[in-house]
């Protein structure tokens, strides 16, 4: 089986150079990726699809998707949508990256609000973490979404049969939260979920779940921390290494070590994260992406293809009331 | 001067043991600890307020402040209220301490809610970050409110003559963000503050504002990723050094260097944040404390009444129309 990868070559703080490395490194005989960006653009041997126009990153996200039909990020996240392509890939605009999604791959039917899903690689193994940041506003129904979400990714991707589902808030206890987690708490209690009740920031990296849901902005939020806490404290142990003779020594012998844990925890190695809830497969890389993570969020791209990411969500999501459409922009979904 | 600090002897996960010994190990010539606990407690010659009740974590706040006033809790929060000592400290229920005091502290004259201040023990300095935790939901004056405060406690405690204030968001354009960030955004830059705009997680040990304000969830789902990252990071180096007798030999000779990054960073150097907003000093201290954060706490407790901190707050707080009380169980405010 071949898997055919938009990648948008002018998403990203790096690109197009970084975007075009990642996407070559990507290649294999079973992974093409197909690279959409400027006429010219020197495509290293991959197919290249010539688009006029850029988004960029502060750019209102509806206004520029309906503004720049034949930018390479809504072309490239188009082809997902007109089966030209099996997945995208895509480090620009994240709001953008949603309203193209919205208006042209569609939401799965009954699907609310799609939601991010990030992998937190923790020491005792991958955690899913959904919404990631699609959804700064949610209510308390897109989290129990959310979490059928995450359930799914976790069981199809990560080989977990009966994935623990946590709601990620500020306490332990059920009482603890705010609006929105109380209510989510008490949908989630009541779903079809192995739900194991509230987990905090802290426990993060200590995979107390192998699902852990919250909206939009409580996940960007929690993940940016992360990212930037583990860059910190990395950074200032080699600023203390480096002050001592005889710590640099030691660091020199432990630094093996240290690029272990480095390797483990750098959010490029996933490169990633999945657009659940859409009728085709988005993947949202980081906009700061290295090639290197823009490769594995390629590759991330092709095993959801594999997995069949999408067909299972649309198979196992449960069937509820449709509430209508309430997401700007999109077209509304008569399915 | 000689600062009289309550210490509620029976809050906090390992109650009584180490907060007795966190305040004996804070005790000194200018800096007195009064412990409100049980008759009979060993107070290792300290002043004891011999109370009868008991609030544990899990209780409802407000009922257990209002079923239990001969509590720990209760009895040591009064005592700033009455006058009768200048500051308390409380590891206990943090929802029933900010219930205690908003009913016998009581709020500053045009404070809409109290906040939690914590110093985040950046690389470059210190970072007050307001809320931690005392509200969950927070409206976008009440960040605003937050805010000011926060730039008190750096002038005062921090030495920061002109702090610069951001507001924890999504992204750093003022576009990103969710429905109070946007608003509170519009907010802060209107006001007389030096406000520099949105900051990520990420920053947060990057010190790129002496206050970054947000609401209590976001605040407290912040701080504890934080902090379970850092612990998290440091163990699972500390494994992959012990794996490998060449990194095990380095690691001890880096041993000093991690030491000092891990006392920098680790929590208890400060023991707690300022509840500010009130008439009186309340230092709220992690559950978790140890006799180190309860020394800390109490130490921490002492220099605000030195700075004069509620004074000054009560002092330099913009004045503005002021909302009717809105707090749940809080006496209204005349004044």
């Amino acid at each position: 089986m071949t898997v055919r990868v938009a990648v948008d070559a002018l998403g990203g703080d790096h690109a197009p150079d970084e975007v075009v490395a990642g996407a070559v490194a990507a290649a294999s005989e079973t992974l093409v990726p197909v690279l959409f960006g400027p006429a010219g653009l020197d495509a290293h041997g991959l197919e290249l699809v010539a688009c006029s126009e850029t988004i960029g990153m502060g750019e209102k996200p509806a206004e520029a998707v309906r503004g720049k039909p034949d930018s390479s990020l809504v072309r490239a996240v188009g082809a997902v949508g007109a089966g030209e392509v099996d997945a995208v890939v895509s480090a620009g605009n994240t709001g953008a990256t949603l309203a193209a999604s919205l208006l042209h791959v569609r939401r799965l039917p009954g699907v609310h609000r799609p939601g991010i899903a990030i992998v937190i690689p923790s020491r005792r193994g991958p955690t899913v973490l959904i919404d990631a940041g699609a959804n700064a506003d949610a209510r308390p129904e897109h989290l129990v979404q959310f979490a059928h979400m995450g359930v799914v990714f976790a069981q199809e991707l990560l080989e977990v049969s009966e994935p623990v589902v946590r709601l990620l808030s500020i306490g332990e206890e059920p009482e603890k939260g705010n609006q929105l987690t109380l209510e989510a708490h008490a949908l989630l209690a009541e779903a079809d979920l192995r739900f194991e009740g509230n987990t905090e920031g802290r426990s993060l990296l200590e995979r107390e779940a192998d699902v852990v849901v919250c909206d939009g902005f409580t996940g960007n939020v929690a993940l940016k921390t992360l990212e930037g806490t583990i860059r910190s404290v990395l950074g200032a142990l080699r600023d203390e290494v480096s002050a001592s003779r005889r710590a640099r020594f030691g660091g020199l012998l432990a630094r093996p070590a240290a690029r272990r844990l480095r390797a483990r925890l750098d959010p490029d190695t996933y490169g990633g994260g999945y657009l659940l809830g859409l009728r085709g497969l988005v993947v949202i890389a980081h906009g700061s992406s290295s090639r290197t993570a823009i490769a594995n969020a390629t590759r991330m791209a092709a095993r959801g293809v594999e997995h069949r990411l999408v067909e299972r969500l649309a198979a196992r999501l449960p069937t509820e009331r449709r509430e209508p459409a309430d997401v700007p922009g999109e077209t509304p979904d008569r399915s």
